[in-house]
């Protein structure tokens, strides 16, 4: 009888340790209000979230979390924030050595007068771009951002640097047709160079290579038509800048008695794959078939401010039905990569300008930096929000600021009071990238004292003029 | 003959430490690269300043500094900025606790939908007051800022409270003739009350007392001429709303039959002591005589931008000469009190609205947020600039963080790229007030927690509505 009675108390124990049992995962984190961007835009205040490898496992309140998951580390916080990663979907990174070079010039004579003659002999210097991307990536993620689009020289250089950092990014080849710095390669050496970034860059699970024709000034549509091509052939995405300015719109007027829109849809290269960046100078009929065709945007409000080239058309994109997502450009020309500031910025600047407080509204600019930033660039299955099954990218928000507090609307106060500087942690693809503000995958210092020996080789090179 | 050789000595030895004595004062900062915004613009790199009491005694290259001055303290620091305390014009300080309330509206609909009702229960709450007061000066001391000028609710704890961070103010009394959250009070008692509130603190080191009638849409032009009496009494600075929205425009022109800038000028008060902020539906005829009259402005752009209230016409404004400053206005509507990216976002809407991109260079605008903010409130004698023998106000620009290098131009770096995050350490009055980071006089947990209660208090409010 005693035997029977010990093996049924041993059959119970196990059932109940199976019905009970904690499931193991890598990482918890309890407590913080967790700013979803799912498609209801659920709040969870006090919530939890399991991470398993690199994919949230589960979310839900805090209590539930914490009864169903053990994580070999556990992260408890109180007055924090989880926000999915920040998305930013124009940059062109390693530019940030050049930042604060040449200010209040418009987007021309900043380019040939203070970039270009700096980029002709440092833009294919592999170094240039390797700091340059790394102190980018620093910035970056030291203020919320998980995925950003970067399109410069030498993009193997680039992404090798993003998976050192650990950050995930677009990566783009960029192709022109002619420009000062381009040391004599030809638009079809640089195609050639792209198929080889594409093929090598693939599969990588931190890297999307694509492909950028920089803009139909500095681009025949033919190229433009050729780097569409071999998008298909990768399935890649295509970025192309597109009237930024009115001197674009009235040059390519004048060239081919068409504007860049009908251009690119006469060789068929308005595709959902395709995200063009700025779109100040658009008419009515551009936007009919960005729409149409599903071209997606990458809106630089502050860049576009600081070089005085326009301001987008923003409330007609929205009443089309165009995606819009945010961009900060290079740091050169905005000059922070803080996409804190550049939604704020974006909000206020369609307001103003309208003269509608509605527009915008926080919400909206909030999405744009999150999942509708993952769906420009053809992502937002897999990041852009807080969801089981998506990849871990977010943004723990914690600092005993005044910033911090009180906080009554969760949307306008992430828009326009929390600053990059709240940001504490940062996980990217469920590893640590940011933790409590430090680096985690590499030496600040190196960095710091590397940006320090740019610019002094950068001053010297301008002075020396 | 030894007797004779042995004084010779002696004296050429006293002589000598007379000579090579080093002066004794509290303070020496060796190293930072200066921004003193003399009116020579000099930035001296590598530089020293020594502090004797509340004042900057000398200012000069870090060896010479190092030679003539012994201080009580010393810091030596390297890669980092030393630039005047930053001075914003135009204020609600304690407002920041009704931060993020009613985000995406219009001033008018923001104001009486969101903000009165919420300041009707606690405008008159002594706690309310400075609790907020404290929440505010901890935003702008960690941000740059060591002198504001706010406008609110009892006047006496706001002074008080500032006084007790240590930071300097204009505190205005303010007067209105009618307003939902009064509370019975008429226009002169407020008058009656300011008039004590300027008697009792028109000596103060830290506190400026000043008078603030709201506005010609919440005062009668009798009731600001009365308010002008007390200032001449007391020698006080005045500032007033003027034309922030169309709508103050042309309910003023129905109701007297001209604008309130005429209504002013009939009234006498149009003086080099009065400060008008926002000033963005000013016609030509405003421009001349508030630039004939010496009248300077408070130019709030994000809180502008945020209530889409217009945009300030500036190009103007500076071609008529007009001395005008940079305020933050309340952070419940901007949503911050950081200077640095009021600087930036002012200096780039001007840009964009104007296709101009050299309108406001970013030394002016570094210059709108130092001296002439110092001009604005009539205080450039005593701060706005680092200069011997003015009041030692003064900010330590220093974090190893991506944003602080490289940098190329530093009027450039200071208004674009670096942010309120990059403050060390901040002096006012000879004294810190921000050591490394943190706050000197006051305890941020403490303030931090009753940011948390005011918040719950405030929603609980709302909530039974």
């Amino acid at each position: 009888m005693k035997s029977y009675f010990c093996s049924f108390v041993l059959l119970i124990s196990f059932f109940s340790s199976m019905l009970f049992a904690k499931e193991q995962v890598d990482l918890v984190i309890l407590g913080p209000n967790i700013v979803t961007m799912n498609q209801d835009r659920t709040i969870i205040y006090n919530g939890g979230i399991a991470i398993l490898g690199e994919k949230i496992c589960a979310i839900g309140k805090s209590s539930d979390i914490k009864a169903q998951y053990k994580g070999k580390e556990t992260v408890k916080t109180e007055h924090s924030w989880l926000i999915p990663g920040l998305v930013n979907t124009h940059n062109h990174a390693p530019m940030i050595l050049l930042r604060g070079l040449g200010g209040d010039q418009c987007l021309q004579d900043w380019l040939t007068k203070s970039i270009w003659p700096v980029e002709k002999v440092y833009g294919f210097d592999p170094e240039y771009i390797r700091d340059g991307m790394l102190l980018a990536g620093w910035e970056m993620a030291l203020t919320g951002t998980t995925t950003h689009l970067t399109s410069y020289f030498l993009p193997h250089e680039q992404a090798k640097a993003c998976k050192e950092l650990g950050i995930r990014a677009v990566v783009c080849h960029g192709i022109v047709d002619s420009a000062p710095f381009l040391k004599g390669k030809t638009a079809d050496d640089l195609l050639k160079s792209a198929e080889n970034f594409l093929k090598t860059w693939q599969n990588d699970p931190l890297i999307t290579p694509a492909i950028s024709p920089h803009s139909l000034y500095l681009c025949t549509p033919q190229t433009v038509r050729k780097a569409f091509d071999l998008a298909e052939k990768f399935q890649a995405p295509v970025t192309i800048h597109l009237l930024e300015t009115e001197k674009e719109k009235l040059e390519l007027q004048q060239k081919y008695g068409k504007g860049p829109v009908q251009l690119l849809e006469e060789k068929g290269c308005l595709k959902p794959n395709l995200l063009v960046s700025h779109a100040i100078w658009v008419d009515e009929m551009d936007l009919d078939l960005l729409s149409k065709r599903g071209v997606k945007v990458a809106h630089c409000a502050q860049s576009n401010m600081k070089l005085a080239s326009g301001i987008m058309p923003i409330g007609p994109m929205l009443k089309k039905g165009l995606l819009i997502s945010l961009g900060t450009d290079g740091a050169a020309s905005n000059n922070s990569l803080d996409m804190f500031q550049e939604m704020d910025v974006a909000a206020k600047l369609h307001k103003v300008s309208t003269r509608d407080p509605d527009l915008c509204p926080a919400e909206k600019i909030f999405a744009m930096a999150t999942i509708d930033g993952a769906k420009a660039l053809g992502m937002d299955k897999k990041i852009g929000s807080l969801e089981a099954g998506k990849l871990a990218d977010m943004v723990l928000l914690y600092s005993k600021t005044p910033s911090m507090r009180p906080i009554y609307e969760p949307y306008a106060h992430l828009v326009y009071a929390v600053k990059g500087n709240s940001v504490d942690s940062v996980l990217v693809h469920g590893k640590w990238v940011i933790r409590n503000k430090k680096l985690v995958n590499a030496s600040e210092d190196e960095l710091f004292t590397k940006a320090g020996e740019w610019e002094k080789k950068i001053m010297r090179m301008i002075d020396e003029k």
